[in-house]
């Protein structure tokens, strides 16, 4: 394509309501603008990337066995009042109203639409099993639209939905899919995790997310770089320290902490490491009872995981200052088990500590050298933590890390909610009828290009990966106006990287050099070749990667076939 | 793909709401599913089909110079307030408010969207022309929403929007669009016409439709098999007879006509042929006064040329039977000019009429042997009729047939309509500020499957183009399930298929053959082989084109070759 007619319209400045990077590259690169809050129109540039993302989607879905299916944008609500959602979704879910009153949706999600067609058409379990999916405009009315792409209200995605006779088979698609979405995101050029939404095995698990990883990322996920473990922070299971707990060393003995109210007040009083503190948490139990939570002084509480636990009240509740002045005779600043007859949660890590120190149960009063067993009886033991990074792996493989990431996929097992409430049936073997087992598995595509720029861009624009660049290639001519014999050479390698099969633009607007590589660096085009009169008289031209901070020469001859070599090597086709 | 996996869900019967013969057969062959009133499902092969004509008018639209973005489905009003459409689109534009209560619509249509993105980022005429189109779901809430994808609510649309310096640009583009929208339904395999929405040449007009040619279609064209002359039947010119007007040979007698009230009864009383009868219909003029407009017997009065006359009053008004006995002294089946002192227009066939038969201003009473210029005195002459078969081409070029058409494509020449409205403007050369020129194409994408459908099919189902089928070959291995050596056949010549490019569909679903057959004749797949245990003893398989009565036996070696020959000529790539 000829640059004259990719429409290309760079802006120096993003829009003032532009709040984070991907969002202002986007508009900034011309790929994007925006209609109302959370709408946006996608010009040539964005829409080539957005094109190359489905078109990789797409190719991997159909690899895998599922059949693309195309469902309608308006539902009619009849479908979700029996599905339960019509009354359980929140106004995220936009109802209106045709000119005969009836009442409708714009489709956020299909399971509803595509469990009416299956039960219609689908009886046996000879048909059994299928899978459909879709590449969509979805409409979610977010409360606050925001991030581009990344939050916006209408969106493109991915949707599938497969139909199964029964669990086992279910979980053999489950699997298949989540080799499918590693083979989408790795061929999408993207770093990234799949993460367990529970345990952070793929056995048994009902629900995977698939971030892309990026410091802008809103989610905080624990992984190990030895494995493929990965699972939202909050969700990663704290093992417990390797060993036994040391014996204890040091006498028990109370010490006046006057001022310290936190445990970094009470590090620095006593000039202790923060590892040798203990903190002491009340929280209700199902009975209103308090029951004291201890963690070592570092770590975070977990509040899933502790409300999960036996007699805990859920959702967790803490106790007010009353109450535990109350019961402890101390404020917050000062609490601890020793004298406490209630019951004690210890965390594993707490499990495996001596000589800590810990709140005395009276104002402005610490223990030193207090000790499990000792001091007090032995608590009970559980996971009550974040897991932090350098904690062993739940896997067994290593130690965790924690980076940040951004959901762009999620698979997950629906089982029979919706073929129950819509008796989506078959027939088995046996002529009984049974629901179906379903899975749905969704990919955002339109928000992947917001991810694939939070993962690389650099002050001067985006890093576009070869396999969703708007071009892999833009010929730059210097001072092709004046010069035919520049313009001339600037078309044959054009024609030469086209029929290399090379997705190239010829920028033909006779800008000026500084002009014309700022927007093709802004847009992030992955290689530029200048043609130039100097390059014409050296027979090299200057061919530079968008990663690359030196431009080197090839000669002339050689330009095509080393930018083949390179992006096909980039885009590196999976077995 | 394996029909297993094609999710061919095939009916005996069509719904009973189902009301026409394209809407049936793409429900019966399990191409789409009704969803809600107009909305439907695309199933697996209606999408292939689909994705087949999207892919023809994207290749034809990048190969005129347009370029593909994609708008929001969700506009906000605030557009269409400002174009003034808010107001006067009526109740097809769907309108709602989100959960903030700010209005929106689902667009119907795009120039409103276009027309903002261009004069935000548009402002010099060296930035022009532009062609943007996008192929996307559109929504218009048809109060009788019918004919399946015909008239669907929710439906697919390739909308383009073109913008230009001047008007001559604008003419070149339009041009270029016709050409384009020649050439894609060409590709596509149907026969059309584009019909002039008024003169019926292309020079100067501002609007054509291009109409699928189908016996069911709604709408009637004249058109030329000599030439490319088409237009709605209503708008095409009707010649005068070629020659002079005979001269008088007959008397004027006036006749008793008993019981003759209609033209039909006068022709069967006097025992003439009709085209030597004339009827005369009152109307009234711009000032009130009863006008006498004559047309030959068989011929109908075309109501929008006679409104379009000086003096006449727009639109136009038949006289009731008081005011014509006040006038004439006669009812309506027996009027004529002779005698009548008032304005008298005759259709330019009737002014080269002689010695014919028309009424008498008295009850059951006739004239014989009327002529123009003797008996009354000559009168205006003017195109009041519409076009039948047999009349001369206005080009000059041959006679007119007459065919019913279905309207899947128009191209209009919007002018400065909306960018006036909403300040679209840019600096020309000299720096002045401008409106620009705008045109907009359309094509009914989803809309086309149905039409393809009603002029292409047979009591056994579909009738499918190559370019467009679901499938262009089916592969029908004759037991299977028991023979082994079939079952390898089948999939030897469907690996061949597809390393020949075909598209081809094996039925691995061990369905007997009558069942398999009606299946396929349903889903309309142009060309079916046969492998059977007594096709390989003979060396040769059946293969039968969907529109052949009868198979053909070829050697199994000629058989790919054969089919991809067939296939590409059906298929004739354009120059």
């Amino acid at each position: 394509m000829k640059a004259s007619h990719a429409h290309l319209v760079t802006l120096k400045e993003a829009p003032a309501d532009a709040e984070i990077v991907s969002q202002k590259l986007m508009i900034r690169a011309g790929m994007i603008r925006r209609i109302a809050a959370g709408i946006y129109s996608w010009l040539p540039l964005g829409l080539r990337s957005l094109r190359k993302v489905e078109a990789i989607v797409r190719e991997e879905m159909n690899r895998a066995g599922a059949v693309e299916v195309l469902l309608p944008v308006v539902q009619p609500a009849e479908l979700w009042q029996e599905s339960g959602r019509w009354e359980h979704y929140g106004p995220e879910l936009l109802r209106f109203k045709d000119r005969h009153e009836r009442d409708f949706v714009l489709g956020p999600t299909h399971e509803e639409v595509i469990t009416d067609l299956v039960r219609r058409d689908l009886k046996s379990y000879r048909q059994l099993p299928r899978h459909f999916y879709q590449i969509q405009t979805k409409f979610r009315d977010e409360i606050r639209p925001r991030f581009g792409v990344m939050r916006a209200r209408e969106f493109i995605m991915k949707d599938g939905y497969s139909f199964h006779a029964d669990f086992t088979d279910l979980e053999r698609e489950y699997r298949n899919m989540y080799d499918t979405y590693t083979r989408i995101f790795t061929r999408l050029g993207l770093k990234f995790r799949a993460v367990a939404a529970d345990t952070g095995s793929i056995g048994g698990t009902g629900s995977h997310e698939f971030h892309v990883i990026a410091d802008t990322g809103e989610d905080d996920i624990a992984y190990c770089p030895a494995s493929s473990y990965a699972a939202n922070v909050e969700l990663a299971e704290a093992l417990p320290p390797p060993g036994p707990r040391p014996e204890p060393r040091e006498p028990l003995v109370k010490v006046h902490t006057p001022g310290v109210k936190t445990i970094a007040d009470l590090v620095d009083f006593l000039h202790i490491p923060i590892e040798r503190t203990v903190k002491a948490i009340v929280v209700e139990g199902e009975d209103g009872a308090p029951v004291l939570l201890l963690l070592r002084g570092d770590h975070e509480l977990n509040e899933i995981k502790a409300q999960k636990l036996p007699g805990i009240k859920n959702p967790l509740t803490f106790a007010d200052e009353a109450a535990i002045r109350a019961t402890f005779g101390a404020g917050p600043g000062s609490l601890g088990p020793i004298g406490f007859p209630g019951r004690i949660i210890a965390d594993r890590t707490v499990a495996k500590m001596a000589d800590f120190v810990i709140g005395a149960n009276e104002d402005e009063h610490h223990y030193t050298g207090a000790n499990l067993g000792r001091d007090f009886p032995e608590p009970e033991v559980a996971d009550l933590r974040n897991v932090v990074a350098g904690d062993p792996s739940p896997d067994g493989k290593g130690t965790l890390e924690i980076c940040r990431g951004i959901e762009v996929g999620h698979i997950f097992q629906l089982r029979t909610k919706y073929s129950e409430a819509m008796h989506c049936t078959f027939l088995d073997a046996e002529g009984r009828e049974r629901p179906m087992e379903m899975g749905c598995y969704g990919i955002g595509v339109s928000r992947i290009l917001g991810a694939a720029i939070e993962q690389n861009h650099d002050e001067r624009g985006i890093l576009w990966p070869a396999a969703i660049a708007p071009f892999e290639v833009v010929i730059c001519p210097i001072g092709a106006a004046k010069s035919p014999m520049v313009a001339e050479a600037a078309e044959a390698i054009y024609r030469d990287c086209l029929a290399a099969g090379l997705d190239v633009v010829l920028d033909d607007r006779n800008e000026r050099p500084g002009a014309m590589f700022a927007d093709w660096e802004l847009v992030g085009v992955p290689w530029r070749v200048v043609v130039s009169e100097r390059g014409l008289a050296a027979g090299r031209y200057e061919v530079q990667h968008r990663r690359e901070r030196e431009a080197r020469t090839l000669p002339i001859g050689e330009v095509v076939a080393e930018l083949a070599a390179s992006i096909n090597a980039e885009k590196k086709p999976l077995g």
